[in-house]
């Protein structure tokens, strides 16, 4: 179904103007006005309620060396209305089809006395609004510097909102839920050290936001299709409450490079008064390009563990060596040095995962540490740091290939690049070519500390293109990315569906690094996950991380049932199973729902949420009538009723429900769950007590 | 012959410690000590002067975060002496082969307090000296960043120096001499414009710096191995006289990043009575590594011409069309766009210059503006600016190269990168295999304009290690480069002979650009020459430029003969005759000596040297009896006398003078030159008037 509509309205030019577009469903009211100095303003309502007050758009510029003000003087000359609606299939996804359906004005501006040309193109759908600027082809703008883009997004009120600190390098936070006008207060103590931070403001965050008015509105502002341009943070004005975008910067302070025509990425608006349609907007994939890989069939979902968990817990490590020689790639002979007994990646190891992947049938296992380098890997600014071809002596690549592809399982491949983002450009081809060599089909790939060459942040548009750099050359080998501290996702997915995984937040590993809040998981599906799936790699069973490693104190602050509804709540094509083999044996019932849950779905439905609170979602496996049902819980100990009305009518069911016991929390007795059968119906209705940190899985399997 | 001789002296760590070493032949005197805060210094005299006054040495580092003092507390703790002579075979050069004699000795120091051992290793030959840093292995240094390098060149009085601004992104620049103290004060009006440019002091010069005192000692200051490091200049204390290393910064600020053990290029200071002794000394080659390319018998020198000057004049374009359409690379169809007709690289017109080429005997063509991109090449920071390998629709790139291989001629490639680094790096592979398919086996790359990533200079140590990428990669590909607009070279083309060229200093093109100063080419050997070949484009017989472009009024400062003469007094294994062969079809009398000049031989003699005033060498030919003579001249006319007593006795021989007319000079008169032919023999003299900018060239062919 497809049916563009076009309308052409033109506008005489005048001192002022307004006009205004409704959503298809009629529930929001997008209304733009130039007013007597010419200075462009959108606002956005929604039930007649206002979501973004009067806001200004714009741009600083920097056109043949010279600075230009592009945010005043605008004439409208020009307005293109459109109606489009159109249902895609994904490749992969919380569901097989996703309408879209937009309104769309195309806002055509002439700036007096420069004569330049600048288009918004505001789209309105029934979830939200996506805009984006666009410069035309026009003589008097043809390649320019953007030093800031000037788009506000007005708070009507002292919101709350679930934020994490503007920052050009990472995302890995901790969220804060606080009034707006507390975020400067509270910046310093949500600031907690990474390996690669720089924030910019004390009143800065990122997105996707999360925001909440005191009439009940949810508010989620993001961005769309990141190609070829800085990320945009955004900074609040403490006084009036208006959010700025703020753009990463390169090292001289540029934002952006382009040539004209040329578009920024779409600024996202998602609202409702129902938080729950927060999570069924997919307006970010929407306002994406389609898929531009013709063939997909190599692109499958996977379930996979890995060597991991024991290096980030502490128990083994990534580097083959403890000795204290210098690491010289192409020089080092590691032959020569002695070996740690920490060195989990090595070939007899490696196969007890295989052995336990088959088993269990996950699809893959992902092992870090098997290539040189690691001995000095992180911190020092080395250029040349890792080749991503050569093996460590104890790793045999092509005898571990071999036994995988014997028990049906994929190895994983992992490129750290240690951010030395042009060394790993460099040996790119080599890297792919080598993975497709031995059978590797999916890459995990991590930028962790500062980029080089220095002045570069992880954000900016020169890292923006590397990334997408790695992708399209990616699936020119039909290899699967997983990218972990790279930019965080903008949908770009649907563009380039090889893009399986982001981490790009603060994932399972920080539980072995102190802890995470309890209801960072009832966050996320409202920030990070907007914008595409994240590697969050769940699964975590035991929970004292001095069982694994006794120098180690921290603790997961989740209980085991809450583990497992990570895997429906957090959509993902890529999850990880990530706890040690040993901790699954020791709670088999408990990792069949692991095993059981699948990757692909026919659709989605979002049965409660709240930031911050609790999510509850439900999905359809794909190609089947079985359901799969997942909640996770903040720090509030709850009871919920749940019904099951989303079931077919006249189908019976039997219904697997793994939850916390009575007496569990996620921090005393984290892995007290029970696993109970019962029959369900469409008519069923649960009655469930959820632990603090806690949650609930539940499978729902059709009779057959 | 190789004798390296080792003899260790242990020092017993005391307060202050003084130690001193001499040349093999005994003019030098090299004298080094700790004094009683552990400061180090060095000085070094000539024949019992001092060519360099007590200078100091270290550095300051930040090793872990901390910044760190390494200049003074040193104790000596061991002196390792030796002695090394060696005579080595060149791939191409001024000599067939090249003695390497020097006396070392390594300084191994130790920090109080810090323990941090730092080594300092000098090698004293008879043509002066050559020092570096090196960090050993050791526990206390394993990664650190070099934010300062404090060597010390003190000197002695002030001397006349033939310099040019300091600057971290261009060498292009006319040579001002004058007084050190003057350099202040004539600084600004030396900074003349460039695509590129970053000064970072009044007072900064760079290197090679050529010197002279008032006594009449000539003192040159360079670098050799510049390998994974920044490029040093050199900035003036202008009270004390004193001139204080000055490292290329990253966009942070900081020098280098280094891992131990490691080591910076070396430090060299040539000096003589005879100025002569500067352009014959090989130091800059003998402490560079020797060649690591095990087959070059693919490297050839090569003579060419090239589709070129008529775009440097501005006779004809790069760029394909004139029309003002956006170009990106992949999405611009050019075949839809009007051609210019001013378009050089197009199959017709390339034809007639293989033809000519053919004729004349030239080995090679170059082809500039033959590929996608040169509309809008420059000055844009555009990212993806070219791709290296789709040519311009008028432009066959297989007929050409099946034309050229037909007629014994080889087509040189063109790599302008426009300084986007990263795009060339990404298209490398794919742009070496292009060339390798149509028979290109060596390439011209440029590096125009500013460096992208923006903070990151042409000279910084991301950019040294780009070039090596890039020449070690062509090395891969049997592929010869001639990098322009890159650092300067520093004797790298020992060891990779493959980098047959630089331009790095003002070459040719300045002449169609306003022209240089007249004796600029009796200062190039001395500066620019010192660390390698240029690719200098000599050959210009028509100095009117307004004659190839009504528009261009610049006058070439140079007389025919004093370009003809460039052709032995600029050694290159690649040269080019830049002008255009309809300029030489009117001159084929003074083109004989172009055809005939050999580009590779068997030893060189220096018969006439001061830097500024005149340079007279003479060659001999390898594997042959001839010889071949070049002088180039200042602005001052003057006379010659030139015994030929470097010919070998008994020998007869025909000399061919290429030489100005009585009536020459290089404003108003560049054209007047005579020819003559004459008996000559190891007993004459011959005697010659030079014209203002004027020269002469002569072939001296023994009679057969």
């Amino acid at each position: 179904m497809k049916t563009p509509l076009l309308t052409l309205l033109c506008f005489i030019a005048a001192s002022a103007s307004a006009a205004s577009l409704q959503s298809p469903d009629g529930a929001f009211l997008l209304e733009y006005q130039t007013d007597s100095e010419g200075v462009l303003t959108y606002k956005l309502g929604y039930k007649g309620e206002p979501v973004v007050d009067q806001s200004r758009l714009g741009f600083e510029l920097r056109i043949e060396g010279e600075q230009h003000a592009l945010n005043s003087g605008f004439q409208i000359v020009e307005v293109i209305e459109n109606e489009f609606d159109e249902t895609w299939q994904t490749v992969w996804g919380e569901e097989t089809e996703i309408r879209n359906h937009y309104r769309e004005r195309l806002v055509r501006l002439r700036q007096e006395g420069s004569g330049i040309e600048l288009d918004l193109r505001f789209r309105l759908s029934d979830d939200g609004l996506g805009f984006r600027y666009e410069f035309p082809e026009q003589s008097n703008l043809r390649h320019f510097v953007v030093t800031d883009e000037l788009s506000e997004f007005a708070m009507t009120g002292d919101h709350t909102a679930f934020w994490i600190p503007g920052d050009y390098d990472t995302q890995e936070y901790d969220y804060t839920e606080s009034r707006l006008s507390a975020i400067a207060e509270l910046f310093d103590s949500a600031y907690t050290e990474n390996a690669s931070q720089t924030a910019f403001s004390k009143t800065g965050v990122q997105t996707a936001l999360m925001l909440k008015t005191d009439s009940g509105l949810y508010i989620n502002l993001h961005e769309a299709a990141l190609i070829d341009y800085p990320a945009m943070h955004l900074n609040l004005n403490p006084e009036t409450l208006v959010f700025e975008s703020w753009l990463t910067p390169n090292a001289v302070g540029d934002k952006a490079y382009l040539q004209a025509p040329a578009q920024t990425p779409w600024r996202t608006i998602i609202a409702s008064d129902d938080a729950r349609d927060i999570l069924a907007s997919r307006l970010t994939y929407n306002l994406n390009e389609p898929c531009k890989i013709e063939d997909t069939s190599w692109i499958r979902p996977m379930k996979y563990i890995g060597v991991w968990w024991e290096m980030i817990t502490g128990k083994s490590s990534w580097a083959y060596t403890d000795a204290a020689v210098p690491i010289k790639l192409g020089e080092t002979d590691y032959t020569q040095l002695p070996r740690s007994e920490r060195h989990a990646a090595n070939t007899e190891h490696v196969k007890t995962y295989i052995d336990f992947a088959a088993k269990h049938g996950f699809d893959g296992v992902l092992v870090e540490g098997w290539n040189v380098g690691w001995e000095d890997w992180f911190g020092h600014e080395k250029d040349y740091v890792f080749d991503f071809v050569t093996p460590y002596p104890d790793f045999d690549v092509a005898e571990l290939s071999d036994y995988a592809r014997q028990r049906d399982v994929e190895l994983i491949m992992h490129h750290e690049t240690s951010s030395s983002v042009r060394n790993y450009e460099r040996h790119m081809d080599a890297a792919y070519a080598f993975m497709k060599q031995h059978g590797y089909n999916s890459v995990k790939s991590g930028y962790v500390g500062n980029i080089l060459p220095k002045g570069e942040y992880h954000y900016s548009q020169w890292l923006v293109n590397h990334y997408q750099y790695a992708l399209e050359k990616a699936a020119e080998y039909e290899i699967m990315v997983n990218a972990h501290e790279a930019v965080r996702p903008t949908g770009i997915a649907r563009t380039y569906p090889n893009l399986v995984g982001n981490e790009s937040a603060r994932g399972t590993e920080y539980q072995a690094f102190g802890g995470s809040k309890v209801n960072h998981v009832t966050v996320l599906p409202f920030t990070r996950l907007i914008g595409g799936p994240m590697d969050y790699t769940p699964g975590i069973f035991e929970m004292d991380m001095s069982k694994l490693n006794p120098e180690n104190q921290s603790h997961v602050n989740s209980t085991i049932a809450n583990q497992l509804a990570l895997y429906v709540v957090f959509y993902s094509p890529l999850h990880m199973a990530a706890d040690l083999p040993e901790n699954y044996d020791r709670f088999l019932d408990a990792f069949q729902f692991i095993k059981d849950v699948p990757l692909e779905w026919e659709k989605s439905v979002y049965l409660e949420a709240e930031p911050g609170r609790f999510v509850t979602t439900a999905r359809q496996e794909k190609g089947s009538k079985d359901w799969y049902l997942g909640s996770v819980n903040g720090s509030e100990q709850r009871s919920v009723s749940l019904k099951l009305d989303f079931l077919d009518t006249g189908e019976r069911y039997t219904a697997t429900l793994y939850r916390d016991a009575a007496d569990a929390h996620y921090l005393d007795n984290p892995q007290a769950y029970e696993i109970e059968t019962i029959p369900v119906s469409s008519q069923s209705t649960l009655q469930l007590s959820v632990a603090s940190g806690g949650g609930f899985a539940i499978s729902i399997v059709a009779d057959r």
